[in-house]
């Protein structure tokens, strides 16, 4: 297929396996003409446990891949590494990066009316503290209290997504959240949002959950549309999904993040993936980690 | 610090991360005078979830790193590497190299009074089939239920051993095999032992439980003493870690395992494992994958 033009090209997204699927569904909700690639990088997941010199170069890689395919924007659907390698990435390519740590921390800043608000996410994003930082820039007087939830992400992999095991667990990380007087959570990673049933009983009505995914979604529609790049009605639609490892596992995990069916699903190697990032080091001299 | 002899040289033990402590645990324990190098891969951890392509691709590039520093005998300290990978690093490398898989195969197979055996490990390890091939081939006649319990690593590494979410989990995965009357149960992941009191708990004083790293401890001091490649006593011992990221949380998790602190922890770069196994490759013309 040849694209005509920039808005024809696709979204390029990447994740370290398949949460990030969370926002590319709700791409495919609110843009249902735009074509997109997903990476997943499954050979190297989970993100949230690696140190953040580690994460960066894994993120560069993968941004490399999805530059190289041909994409009109660049979306960093894993919170991990959108909290650590977001500036480094959009030091290093032309096309517009986004994250998902600014829609999230600008919707819990309009959202909170108490000022106090939560974030929970991976080990890396929580040490990061890249949330509380941009809730703390968009407004100096919001509390922020982060917690890591390392179990979360294995319990949803593994498909446990409501019973009195996942309730166990979230209760056990919730408590002192839920004692420390909040009015807004954010969900600070992309598997998250599958739990959002049992952490809404355990935080209560009261407090209002803020799903990434979702703010993120608004966020690129918002983008495409105003820098007029949102793809014509009439041209073709393509979803090809790339895994650096085991494509059965992604399409297996995958359906429950999309309740459909994943096709056209490709396994790349992780030897490729560097090459790509060490050829554009030396063609630009830039992304130097 | 320079070796005069074969017998001196250290064992060198690789894992996908923290879990091959067990192992290296039992063997400071049984072999005190011998020095050890322990790799763990932290940059890629966990091996359970990819597939078996990608776990022999990265557990030759690990023993390729052992195997330059100097080392007399190769533990693959991680069933899913050892299930998966064994056969092909035998034939790659010149010293003894051992896994984990038989000298467990081999204990259950010796314990079980019913001629029924459990084993439980990471999803690719129960999907490799290596322990009930293993466990048949020694007694044609013993049933083998296998059974992959994927929260169990995560607990551990939380440090969740032994409470009631742990309990319940324990009871999920487990019920269906106690119910199935095996009297002999095969831990078959490095990172099960630090359960050992609630699985027993749940199993009952019947079971027998197999710890993996106790039997590949004895298999190690055997094959030492009858190849003459005991340590002299007088000779100084050095225990030195490497790990591919963060060796802070190497260091933190490991005492879990160790009950004691880890000292000597090096970081080392995931591209010079790649660089050292593609040298090795060219030098050799073997470890072809």
């Amino acid at each position: 297929m040849k694209f005509k033009n920039m808005a024809d090209l696709p979204i390029g997204i990447f994740d370290s396996g398949v949460g990030g699927l969370t926002v590319l569904k709700e791409i495919h909700a609110r843009l249902p003409a735009e074509s997109t690639i997903y990476l997943g990088d499954t050979a190297r997941v989970p993100y949230g446990i690696r140190s953040a010199e580690t994460v960066i170069k894994y993120s560069l890689e993968n941004s490399s891949f999805l530059v190289e395919k041909g994409i009109k924007l660049l979306i960093i659907a894993c919170n991990t590494a959108s909290a650590v390698s977001l500036d480094i990435i959009r030091n290093t390519f032309k096309i517009p990066v986004l994250g998902v740590i600014d829609p999230g921390a600008k919707a819990a800043a309009l959202a909170t009316k108490n000022s106090r608000v939560g974030v929970i996410g991976t080990e890396a994003t929580i040490k990061s503290g890249a949330y509380g930082r941009t809730i703390r820039r968009i407004n100096p007087g919001i509390s922020v209290i982060e917690r890591s939830c390392p179990l979360f992400v294995p319990l949803v992999e593994e498909g446990w997504l409501d019973d009195e095991v996942v309730e166990l667990i979230v209760r056990r990380y919730l408590t002192q959240m839920k004692l420390s007087n909040i009015d807004t959570l954010v969900l600070g990673c992309t598997h998250y949002p599958l739990l959002k049933k049992v952490i809404k009983k355990v935080m209560g009505d009261d407090v209002v959950l803020i799903d990434s995914a979702i703010e993120k979604a608004k966020n690129v529609s918002n983008i495409l549309t105003s820098s007029g790049l949102l793809k014509p009605l009439d041209t073709p639609i393509s979803r090809k999904y790339y895994v650096t490892d085991a494509p059965e596992r992604f399409q297996e995990i995958g359906k429950r993040f999309m309740l459909e069916a994943l096709d056209d699903i490709t396994k790349i190697e992780i030897a490729s993936l560097e090459e790509k990032a060490v050829a554009l080091k030396k063609a630009c001299g830039c992304g130097g980690v």
